[in-house]
């Protein structure tokens, strides 16, 4: 039982839980909760490690013993440092380390999102639930977009990150990697209205922070769209705004 | 300058950004930056009071003169009770008091939403701001359901409180309120999907909680509708579910 916050692998997932930088440097990001590790495990993603504490659920302890069926390093630990490792106000008490993805884009591409400046966690995480449920094929993230493994996103994105690319990328390297498809710029003002668009070819779609809309690099890329709206509202949630448009594609390509 | 936390006025406000027994006893709640105060203006709601302390921008100090000019009490207060006073981290250095909307319910009801058990108030907030831009009439909510005053709710919804009908009441009474509407219950499991819905009558959607799907008295009234999706992923948020089907109602109805 680990029960010190200075044990050096407690200290590691304090730090993966609260920075970027100790995320990136490791090359590592953490799950809460048997919901979420119980995906990462039916996408046959490896754990590097798995924390567990008497909060844990009937449900948690199964997990337990499948990861060490499967060699995980499983450590039980105290309730304060599973407190000290968890991003929750009342930790699932039991979570584990994962290796960031880094699953490929697909050759033929003909449904890729692009998420500019989208920067409140829950918002991403939404969105990227939202484009792996719709059958999206890659996600790109602009500079100044948050940390896809910040656990907030990743609680929110419910099991997306293993099943969708995400890529971090300019707005140049962005419009190299969508040449031939349609792009679409989702606006919050005027623009072709959605449902008129013919979505059936190969095409990107845009979604730009609620604050400043998509950075001029990337509107130069394609044609505003817009979500016509009612009742004098000026605008839609950015994460909702996109899956409104991206199950409009899915609708029109008839596929679900 | 009002610089004390024990002023009856700072304490009644700190009250109605925390407390809902306070809002609902006094019947009042809190509008917190110049964008929110503005849309209530706009939409000719009278301001109660209003608070503004040095961190105020200059487009909050246009609306202050404008609030003086429509006869509004206007108090200037220290940062620290505006601190207090706050429901963010960084107060946008205005605020006002507002009574709770009693907007009516349309006798021709044609598109109706429910929102059953939703605990998260940032969801609430999401789905009022669609329900709101998707043209929808009414939005009921069931006990259980966080309050639609709560600050975070108020936040999300961006003035959708000043444009739409939102009432409590029992799955029952909501039964009574939507008879002779199409009833459809949103499910993460099976049911018709939601795109082969003919939606152009009077329409009604039932959107329950992520956690527990919507209540038994409440699935009873209608026919399950989902949303399919791809890539293994088993749900949507649950304001994202809601938005798509009500941007497809409003797609159907060719009305924006």
């Amino acid at each position: 039982m680990i029960s010190s916050r200075a044990n050096p692998r407690v200290k590691l997932i304090n730090g993966l839980q609260t920075r970027r930088k100790v995320r990136q440097k490791n090359g590592l990001f953490v799950l809460e909760g048997d919901r979420l590790i119980r995906e990462a495990l039916a996408c046959r993603q490896a754990l590097n490690l798995l924390f567990v504490s008497s909060s844990a659920s009937d449900e948690a302890m199964d997990l337990v013993q499948q990861a060490r069926d499967l060699g995980v390093s499983v450590e039980e630990v105290s309730d304060d440092v599973m407190q000290y490792c968890s991003a929750t106000e009342t930790p699932p008490g039991i979570l584990a380390v994962l290796n960031q993805l880094d699953l490929p884009v697909p050759a033929d591409l003909h449904m890729a999102v692009v998420a500019d400046h989208f920067s409140t966690p829950g918002n991403l995480g939404t969105l990227l639930r939202s484009a792996a449920a719709a059958g999206a094929q890659v996600v790109f993230l602009t500079e100044g977009t948050v940390d896809a493994y910040n656990p907030k996103v990743v609680r929110g994105a419910m099991g997306a990150h293993f099943r969708l690319p995400i890529h971090s990328l300019s707005a140049h390297q962005i419009g190299t990697r969508l040449a031939g498809l349609s792009i679409w710029i989702a606006e919050a003002g005027p623009g072709i209205p959605y449902s008129q668009v013919n979505w059936t070819g190969p095409s990107a779609i845009v979604i730009g922070s609620e604050a400043y809309g998509p950075q001029p690099a990337l509107q130069k890329l394609g044609k505003p769209v817009a979500i016509p709206l009612a009742g004098g509202m000026e605008s839609l949630n950015a994460a909702v705004a996109g899956s409104v448009i991206l199950f409009e594609i899915q609708r029109q390509r008839g596929l679900l």
